[in-house]
């Protein structure tokens, strides 16, 4: 029954940008319902039906039928006309949406048949497996140890990141707590250093006092204690909204969000990082933990997650310790192409040689104008990080919802665990207890099934997933070198097309501007009506021949991270500080057939004319 | 195109037992497939297909597919080995799992196909429109006032319940914060006034300084302030541990919930409850809010919700308020039973008159052996309370995982809203803000789709879901019927079967004792082999005869609460005070075919003999 994976082609694995794949599709998917229905037929077979033919013929069944068939009617005609072509190979060029797994829909759709809840496994003893294989399968994706680290599938990211908060809260108030249950093991230690112990040698002492973990975890902030004294959360200025809907439901509240400023290609400043610590230090102000971000949201971008890591360990020598968790919930999966088929982490000089192999890029130029050393060292630093958001339904392609976290010592859990007595045997398999060490209770079998599938299908390595990463980044590198310096005439004016910045991973943001325009709020007009003309706002989606979307960089969020790139489409520091905000447009390109240099070239001049006539109704209509 | 709803056939809407309706399930399905992908060729007929005829003749395709091929080969065979055959008509009475709704399976496949995120309108017009509608149609299920109520859909009752305390505990601290800000609005108000303020009142004042609203929710609990003094969340003994960790999570912790002890039959003491209010006040401890619990989900018991309300009416004159979240996670659905054709909840003495038009019984006497004016009057208050949680994936018979929660006051959303720019455009309309107003993120629009549909086919009155919940309840208590007195010889000795409580909704729990056994540990192992017996424990699921679930009721949660029924067992006190708890089966009574006599009848015997064979099995090699 083993054999070896073959050579993967990507095109194997959609439903396609024509639907070209729907009789397989339509084969596996009624092949493993027919399979279903077998199983039902042969539970008991001395059973007999219970819906008889007198019952299928029946005037009211198929009135009943008949209404469901008329209600389906709606719902197809209502998802046909409101719906997003993002399934075109190369049209689509907005949210983060995309063609997803074929594999991963049929098992999801398979899965929901025998509908497995999750949260027990006495109601899902095989998606629950699944489920565990998953975690550990992403666990050895950001290069955890193997046995010492584990993950699960959740909601979302926004619950994945919330549940690192949650791990971070009360793992730092568990020294204060051991001080109070059974301080023979932090003798000596002052509050300070109470605050600034390293997670690993909290579990260490956790080991040592099983006994008393009870009493221990009730003396912790579960119990609602010392949540003013765990100090400030840091996250990165691009702010991600959900990191204060998060603090603001953990209860350490706002007030302990501090954003810490990004350069002019929007990463973490990590001099600015060190500086605020240090600044908190000298105040006797703790650092609860830091956010690292791999693949911002509005802008793709990768945090320098190695800086972090050794600013953690140079701290660490002056009795400054703060936990990090890695918000990769977009860019998760993009750690695979760094991965050998034996799940390795590549060495540097050996990553063309490795991704010639796995004809990883169709042309290699591409890899090298993307691939930088910063990118390489912040996705391997990750394996050093306490905890990892990562969602299966961004980068995993596999549909809404699956959200998924990973944390480095499976110890931790004891942080956050709970025990409910009908949800579990205990003494199980760890499996049987997931709802006791999530967020979250019951929860879709069939979310991790199609997790499972596509994992199996594509491994999470250089040979699986990192082909269909390449695919992507290749993709938006082509879009982006598209859009460098390119120029429309409207009316005898000139519009040109300006990247925000080199992408670290497969999102592209732009500006449209007017040649010699100094008036950024003109501009910022100009880019908002495109948004209106490329996206659902002016109706007709499904006519609408280029889509993209759109976010604003504003002075409260994002302070003066984008003067930079104001200034160099020509608007002086006082138009910027009159304005305060700069309109983007945003491409997430994910499309697995956007890679390919004749796929491209072709669509490429579909959109220069789509452009071209938004452009014009444009200024005709708005301007 | 409209047409009148027929009367309901539910026959019509499963799979089948036997999946005896698999030939209207695959034409309704494969058509949506074909509409799919017939958009997908259609959109741009002018762009040619990205996978040719060539790419798919390969041998990489072709290599590739059969991989894939494969991997559903395991998971086809990991499903059919490692699931609950809950879908027999008469053999799963387990765990709260069954059948699903045909049409939210098919639909939930045909919007995954789209594969919409409802965290943003942008990306998922049509599903956010379904959300949206599916909110509206849970409050007027709860008969919440039309335009001034809300709900959404969300991931499951945990996280339901816990937005649930999050509105509770913002709330609470707003007229501290509006104190600070616009003291002009609560002058004159002492702390404790400002804590025991109605939740309306609280909304009126918000509607008149909306200009200060960011500054209010600045000093609200969500800054972290006050959480020490919102008081106590009271909820009762038979506790769900969703509120343990709920409690945790949002930071007022374990030391502020509290449990008020339940009644022999298992809804909380309102005797008890006011008895500890009074206490608190006197100690000037504010009550944060009470829990009500629709459906416990150990016993299905429906709390006296309309107690709590009138106590809450009460305690108001005297200067006392408290919020009131009820928990309908598993009951919530229930409600549609009380709502005739136009959706309004009816009087008491026409239930029968409206029941009998609708055939939501087949055998009325089974509705008057269930239903109690305490249990009508319940279902009826629940539109007095502040926020609801329903689970479409419990008796909304929807897949996992769909969870909902609806608010008696769309203004309240602002006690908990946020903003991200990226999200949605200010001034849109209400859907196109969703991720801003609740506590996830990403969601699947196809769970909202699978809910649309399924309120679509079956209307949240009596002519559909009611008749679904009328089965259900019908189903229980032909179980519990059987259950009543049942006997069992083994050896020379009698065994009796003894249900816990009559049911107030659709589960039934028991337990088996020997007849003169006055040993409760000995009964206690009974019933545990008995659930080795039953489940997943002993290997085998697929060809079990007869499965069910269990749960311990020990005194650190239940308190003295099952000592009743322990006695009436002819267990001593003293017996009781030894072994400190009882193991109890559990059957959640979802079947949607065991309702018919014939079927039950025909069932009966065969759970009669499977039982038997077990209780041999067990004397032989376990007792």
């Amino acid at each position: 029954m083993n054999y070896q994976i073959p050579e993967i082609n990507l095109k194997a694995l959609f439903l396609g940008s024509k639907g070209e794949n729907v009789n397989l599709f339509k084969e596996v998917l009624n092949k493993i319902v027919d399979e279903h229905v077998g199983w039902r037929q042969n539970y008991q077979p001395q059973d007999l039906p219970v819906i008889s033919p007198f019952d299928k013929s029946s005037e009211s069944f198929q009135n009943t039928a008949d209404h469901m068939r008329s209600v389906f009617d709606q719902l197809s005609s209502k998802l046909r006309s409101e719906s997003l072509p993002w399934h075109t190979a190369g049209r689509f060029w907005g949210h983060m949406n995309s063609e997803t797994l074929m594999p991963a829909i049929i098992a999801y759709t398979a899965a929901m048949l025998w509908n497995g809840n999750n949260v027990a496994y006495e109601s899902s003893p095989g998606t629950s497996q699944m489920e565990e294989e998953v975690g550990h399968q992403l666990c050895k994706m950001m290069s955890y140890r193997e046995g010492h680290s584990w993950g699960h599938i959740c909601a979302d990211g926004s619950i994945a990141n919330l549940e690192g908060l949650w791990y971070a809260r009360n793992i730092k108030s568990l020294p204060l707590a051991i001080k109070e249950v059974a301080p023979e093991h932090v003798e000596g230690k002052s509050e300070w250093e109470l605050l600034n112990m390293p997670t690993n040698e909290i579990m260490d002492i956790l080991d040592k006092v099983q006994d008393k973990l009870d009493d221990i975890k009730a003396k912790s902030a579960r119990s609602g204690r010392y949540l003013d004294k765990l100090g400030k959360w840091l996250i990165p200025q691009t702010k991600h909204y959900s990191w204060l809907k998060a603090a603001d439901i953990i209860g350490i509240g706002l007030d302990a969000v501090e954003a810490i400023d990004v350069d002019s290609s929007y990463h973490m400043d990590i001099e600015k990082l060190e500086t605020r610590i240090r600044e908190l230090a000298a105040e006797n102000t703790p650092v609860l933990g830091v956010v690292g971000v791999v693949g911002s949201t509005e802008e793709g971008q990768i945090d320098h997650i190695h800086k972090m890591v050794a600013l953690r360990e140079k701290l660490a020598k002056e009795g400054i310790y703060f936990y990090i968790h890695v918000d990769a919930a977009y860019g998760g999966y993009a750690r695979s192409i760094f991965l050998d088929e034996n799940d390795q982490f590549i060495e540097y000089n050996k990553i063309n040689e490795v991704f010639k192999k796995h004809n990883v890029f169709t042309d290699m130029s591409l890899k090298d104008e993307w691939l930088t050393e910063d990118v390489y060292e912040a996705f391997k630093a990750m394996s050093q990080v306490e905890s990892i958001t990562i969602d299966p339904h961004k980068m995993g392609y596999i549909p809404y919802s699956a959200g998924a976290i990973v944390i480095q010592d499976i110890r931790m859990r004891d942080a956050i665990s709970y025990f409910a007595t009908y949800v579990f045997e205990k003494g199980a398999d760890i499996p049987a207890l997931l709802g006791a060490y999530i967020l979250e209770g019951s929860k879709a079998g069939a979310t991790a099934a199609a997790v499972w599938t596509a994992h199996k299908v594509l491994p999470l390595n250089v040979t699986g997933f990192g082909k269909l990463m390449g695919a992507s980044i290749e993709g938006a590198y082509r879009f982006y070198n598209f859009l460098k310096e390119r120029t429309f005439n409207v009316n005898g004016k000139v519009i040109k097309l300006h990247p925000l910045t080199k992408p670290d991973f497969n999102m592209v943001d732009y500006v449209f501007n007017e040649e010699g325009n100094t008036d950024l709020e003109k501009m910022n007009k100009l880019n908002h009506e495109f948004f209106n003309y490329a996206s659902y706002v002016k109706g007709g989606l499904y006519n609408n021949e280029f889509i993209t979307s759109h976010t604003d960089f504003a002075i409260p969020d994002y302070g003066n991270s984008p003067l930079e790139f104001v200034n160099s489409l020509g608007f002086s520091r006082e138009e910027w500080d009159r304005v305060e905000k700069v309109t983007i447009l945003r491409a997430c390109a994910l499309s697995p057939y956007a890679h390919d240099k004749d796929v491209f070239e072709e669509y490429a001049l579909k959109i220069e004319k789509a452009i071209q006539d938004k452009l014009e109704k444009i200024y005709l209509y708005e301007m």
